[in-house]
């Protein structure tokens, strides 16, 4: 039986797709469990698979493919179409940039990360400063390529990488109100909350006994631990498909609250990998929508549902009984107040809902002025601390505090920070949505009980893979575009309304 | 700057040897930590490398480059000269056997393995024994394929995949001669043992503390942990490359000393790797010479040097202080009593070094039958008995103790069993030439100083790599071919003199 000329299609991304599953797993294995001297054959090994990727995306026969399918009268289904499109978006993404600048990229971001690691231990950003001009460099002729070929602004061809179809024009808006309304409103929270501090936790924890509660609560909100794992890392991250997908935290014996929203963030992020239309499991529409859709879920999970009073009513007793602990510091709302404590930090990293957006302003603006050219890398760390103290009201002390402190724009990560607060963002509106249609949700998960959750999130999100573009899947499941005001109302609501009755 | 035809052979055998690397981290991967639920993405994974492996070796371009260098007057020094024979192996071996057979062996094996677990439980050979006959019409057919390529008989060509060169006519007189003169060695020994039984060890040792022992050991040993790994899994294992060796092994509460010895068993094999010529990493002349040297390392690291007096006159001490234990049956001397005991068991993987060979050559036997002609799959289990029985003495209750005992034939390996015993013979060859050219080593041994012995085999052996043949190999090392007299000599000698001396 022959095959038409959209399934000879398929076979091929199905390849590449079988390319990129060995890929995710030699990634995770690199960051949880190869030994340190084996980097070498593992980038040997990465870049031989990212070839053999490009090698089928570019290989004459899948152009004339695409051509043929897109022009002919087959009769697609609109998955199909969709996936052609989707196909074509990697196709022109792999064809949009030419190898001797991959290369460069690769050597440059290479570099970069080492000198970074090194630029951290001595607070010291003047070594790092020409290798992150180097990668500027190159990612300004990456992005030069890519709006050529997207037919869009350089920046917008970096934004469009990680979050298909976003543009700056469409994010300017929504960053600007937050910049108006959220500096106030952290002062009056900060005020607020300094009557009633949380306990503080004394005791320490084993590693091993934080790693069983978070399989338990990770079994419970449903993540099936017949096709992922949980395991250690020095950050908390996900890789994988969602024939195979595993999750890592970090646990820390004096901060089990850290390793544990670390594993509601990830295991949000599990989630929608898990819940994606598995019939479309090797094809480019059967991906997730990019990275502000994947945030949202991640941070939908732990957010709006891990840092609230009734998750906590139901977690605090769990914890009790693995730990075996009780007292004051131990009681839900305690572990409550804990979680939604807001502060005035220089760490985007572990910074609470409330203030994390100003920390991706303050990126999201000076990857701007990179990219315009109006502001040099040099001179990023003055302006990371003018633009910082402007919103925050506080001044780093030194690099480590300000401009030092990711690891993204050494490995060559421009364009990226904005799906982080989008993403919350998105979080918000979907958080709106489901309140209206299952107004009781919040007192299934203090029963436990994720399964209205997951079914309400797997029709409004996951099955629909990229299918959708990330505006008409969100307007589908909310009836509305990325607004911040849904974002600033949550936070009031939850900030000022929900402590009070709980506490 | 343009690359001769040898160069470009090289480039593509590197990208070969870059895949099979992470096939091996996939293999290891499978066996320790993939979920079970992944196995279905995992074998589309492997299948996938498999076909890139294939691609490569069978494009036309890589037969032309291969004929114009052998048939040319490229200068080539004597490496690159092995290596290219060494090539030309790998690409008879691709060349040989049809895709449609490749494709078979891998459903009729597949199948036959997932049977062949039931057929363990259920202890009933009925139900696999179809399975079986289809795997081996369908490696015949490929022995036939082979025969033909390498102009010898098909079940010489078996052999010689796992053990390049080796034909049963060298084979044939050997096990002959083990067939002759064991059997009544193995009652001498056991009755000679029965007056002095070893004491029973009564303590549990968690698996953590056996870990902590076996890393222990291991680096004493000079396991390089930089670019390895120990864990556990179902049997003990080693997979990779020198550049991120993986060993498991199994510890069970109640039997150290197992887990112990297959952790030496598999850091045998391992440092065989590891001293792999490193300039020839990524291309066939620098991997190891086949399953018989791999296996003599393992046995010569295992038998030779660890279930020795001197060996746990050093480990025993370590064993106390890591385990915190004492009393008679932890002295170094009741260890290796423990760990030289004879019995006559129906089970070849936990069998000692004196009744090992048995166990293989009843393997050996029915294989040849089953290639011949002479026996039916169907016939295997009273075949089995018999032949079992003539050596030992017993027989087997149920085919659980008999033909359903081991994976390989369900998985389609004929021709492999061999490599064990012969690899024994070689280990004992290589132990009684070094006591002629370091005569004081197993007092080094005793010291925990592995330093002169591992010099020693890296110069015989693994410096080597598939340079030389096998038999080669064994002659320059030892001075002798391959034969069992010295293997019934160490035997005798360690069985009948050691114990004297040391209990």
């Amino acid at each position: 039986m022959s095959l038409s000329p959209y399934q000879h299609l398929e076979k091929r991304f199905k390849r590449v797709q079988v390319l990129r599953s060995i890929t995710h797993l030699l990634r995770w294995d690199s960051e949880v469990l190869m030994p340190l001297g084996s980097s070498r054959i593992r980038s040997e090994q990465l870049a031989l698979l990212d070839t053999e990727c490009s090698a089928i995306l570019l290989s004459k026969k899948t152009a004339v493919l695409l051509d043929r399918v897109e022009s002919s009268s087959y009769s697609l289904d609109e998955w199909e179409e969709a996936n052609v499109r989707e196909m074509r978006r990697h196709w022109l993404y792999a064809k949009a940039i030419p190898k001797y600048l991959m290369n460069s990229l690769h050597r440059a971001t290479t570099k970069a990360e080492v000198v970074w690691r090194r630029a951290c231990e001595e607070n010291n950003f003047k070594i790092l400063s020409p290798h992150l001009e180097k990668v500027v460099d190159v990612v300004r002729d990456k992005a030069q390529f890519l709006g050529n070929a997207f037919g869009c602004s350089s920046y917008d061809a970096l934004l469009d990488e990680h979050d298909p179809g976003r543009k700056s024009a469409e994010i300017d808006p929504i960053f600007q109100k937050l910049d108006l309304h959220l500096p106030p409103l952290i002062e009056k929270i900060i005020d607020k909350q300094s009557a009633n501090l949380p306990v503080k936790i004394s005791e320490k924890i084993p590693k091993s006994k934080q790693k069983d509660l978070g399989r338990f609560i990770m079994k419970k909100i449903g993540f099936p631990f017949n096709k992922g794992r949980l395991d250690e890392s020095l950050h908390p991250f996900t890789e994988g498909t969602s024939e195979d997908l595993r999750i890592t935290s970090l646990f820390a014996e004096s901060d089990f609250l850290s390793g544990l929203m670390g594993i509601l963030h990830e295991t949000g992020h599990a989630m929608y990998d898990f819940g994606l239309p598995p019939d479309r499991f090797f094809q480019p529409v059967g991906r997730d929508r990019g990275m502000t859709v994947h945030e949202s879920q991640a941070l939908f999970l732990e957010m709006m549902i891990g840092r609230t009073p009734e998750f906590m009513n139901f977690a605090g007793p769990i914890v009790s009984r693995i730990f075996g602990v009780s007292g004051p510091a131990w009681q839900p709302e305690n572990l409550y107040r804990m979680a939604t404590q807001v502060r005035k930090s220089f760490n985007r990293m572990n910074a609470d809902e409330v203030t994390y957006p100003m920390h991706i302003l303050v990126r999201y603006e000076l990857e701007k002025d990179i990219f315009s050219g109006s502001l040099r890398v040099k001179d990023l760390p003055d302006a990371w601390n003018e633009k910082f103290h402007k919103r925050m009201g506080i001044f780093p002390e030194n690099v480590n505090q300000g401009c030092l402190q990711d690891s993204h724009w050494p490995q060559g990560y421009f364009g990226y920070f904005s799906t982080y607060a989008l993403g919350a963002i998105m979080a918000a509106q979907l958080h709106r949505a489901l309140k209206v249609e299952i107004p009781g949700f919040m007192q299934e998960i203090q029963q436990g009980d994720f399964s209205n959750l997951f079914d309400w999130l797997g029709k409004k999100i996951f099955q629909h893979g990229a299918k959708l573009s990330s505006q008409e899947l969100l307007r589908q499941a909310t009836g509305d575009s990325l607004n911040s005001d849904f974002y600033l109302d949550y936070l009031k609501e939850k900030y000022f309304v929900d402590t009070d009755i709980h506490s």
